[in-house]
């Protein structure tokens, strides 16, 4: 990459300028902002690596091949994002640390709005495979005053690393939502996460693989924490020793949100009034809710 | 959009690394170099704006609805990219002026491959609408050395402003190619340039209006100059007085591409045994090529 004289960049930088100009009259003041922004870092990219014509029609071409890939079960531009790093900047420019509040991840493509109401120690298996798990813990505020009625999603992928609308049939499994009780506790049976590969049988999977990269995820469990007067968390747990907690192939992974997955051998008496043959596994998650902005 | 702290600042910057570090073992160097910038320009851009979670959403919907609407007929993101500067920012890093050597500009997404050939004073209208043009100049290089056998590419609009392959049947109007004659001249008819909109029913076009610019392109005629050892062209001319010059909505033009049209009163004679009815125009575009690098 040669680096362009004097004139050269002078003619680059005037049309990076006249095309942030022509953003300046936009209705809403925010859309100028955004737009200028964008184009002055598009444009610096574009400049710093000069980019060939070839490759510019390589990016033309994958942009493409992402929008023909995407419909409503598969989300190629998420993906995109998640594997750039960009949904998790995003995350966290939002959800900037506070006192001792739960960190926030990713929210991935694989939440569904009406999951359905489990009561406290119930199961959001649900059919889904796996190891029976017993996750508990309990919902406060950042003084560790408890929240009853706390909204609480779960969601994760089965045994073979793949989530119910994944299968192509009406399945709902492997997701749930309850409530927090009085003292702020929750408790629910699932199932002991397992790592998967994100969707990579698009172009983005092209892209990891040209770039050495592997789809997999960590093994992980989703929340999503509402309450009145507090921040919405969107998170993961993670398990400890899962080997690919330094990789995740969407940088979700956060120290404070790797937790102790205990396996109890085959004839452990079992909360919930279950009955479980076979071994099974608990953890806890205390999650601690920041005040709304 | 408030400034975030140092601790906080740190965290979006480790992220912004760790996912540049995870592009270091591409197979190949270039891909790493091309995705580590991409990468730290769109943290720094997500960064700077302090996008939010609903911004991120609907970016993630525009480029959705963009691969939605590209088909083999309708290219959304060549779209997005004219208008955000990054195709004519890409063209002028490629494309570096060299000498006294005709500039270039934008491509566009109207030129189709096998368009017909014309003899030299041939007509490339082939039924598009439009007062007859004449066009007629010479291939140097930048010596001032005749090229003969140099390949002509032109395109157009007609006078409504539409390509031939935007009516959706298969004519094969406002297009043809033609050769350089041995002292490297060339002459043919088409119609003279009209304005018209880039294809803005789609969120390209809905970006421009939120933005409050104009999808209008200044009236203008395409040209892809081939020949051997020298830098192929891609450029336009435009019409000198056309009022769209200083916001044509892909930032196309540039001065030395402006020529007069001059039109010529009903009843002039006019060149290549043609009988014009009413009104023609003529102009004059003599093209120089660089050496090829």
């Amino acid at each position: 990459m040669a680096e362009p004289d004097a004139e050269q960049a002078a003619r680059e930088q005037e049309l990076t300028d006249r095309v942030a100009a022509s953003f300046a009259g936009a209705d809403d003041e925010r859309l100028t902002t955004v737009l200028q922004s964008l184009t002055r870092h598009l444009h610096a990219f574009l400049r710093e690596v000069r980019l060939t014509e070839d490759e510019w029609n390589q990016g033309i071409g994958f942009l493409t091949a992402a929008g023909h890939i995407t419909d409503d079960k598969r989300q190629e531009f998420i993906l995109l994002s998640d594997v750039l790093g960009a949904s998790m900047q995003t995350i966290a420019i939002n959800n900037a640390a506070y006192e001792n509040a739960t960190e926030a991840t990713v929210f991935g493509p694989f939440f569904v709005d009406d999951a359905p109401r489990i009561e406290n120690g119930g199961d959001i298996a649900g059919g889904a495979t796996g190891q029976p798990c017993w996750v508990e813990g309990t919902v406060t505020d950042t003084s560790g005053k408890p929240v009853p009625g706390a909204r609480i999603e779960v969601w994760e992928a089965d045994e073979d690393g793949f989530y119910d609308v994944q299968y192509g049939d009406d399945r709902t499994s492997g997701r749930a939502h309850l409530f927090t009780d009085d003292d702020g506790g929750y408790r629910f049976w699932g199932v002991t996460p397992t790592p998967y590969p994100i969707p990579h049988d698009g172009p983005v999977g092209a892209l990891l693989a040209a770039s050495g990269r592997s789809p997999m995820r960590a093994a992980h469990l989703h929340f999503m924490v509402t309450a009145p007067g507090l921040r919405t968390l969107v998170t993961h747990i993670f398990v400890r020793g899962d080997e690919l907690l330094a990789s995740d192939s969407v940088f979700g992974v956060k120290d404070s949100l790797v937790m102790d997955f205990e396996e109890q051998p085959a004839g452990t008496p079992a909360p919930g009034g279950r009955t479980v043959e076979g071994t099974w596994a608990r953890t806890r998650f205390d999650v601690v809710l920041a005040p709304a902005d």
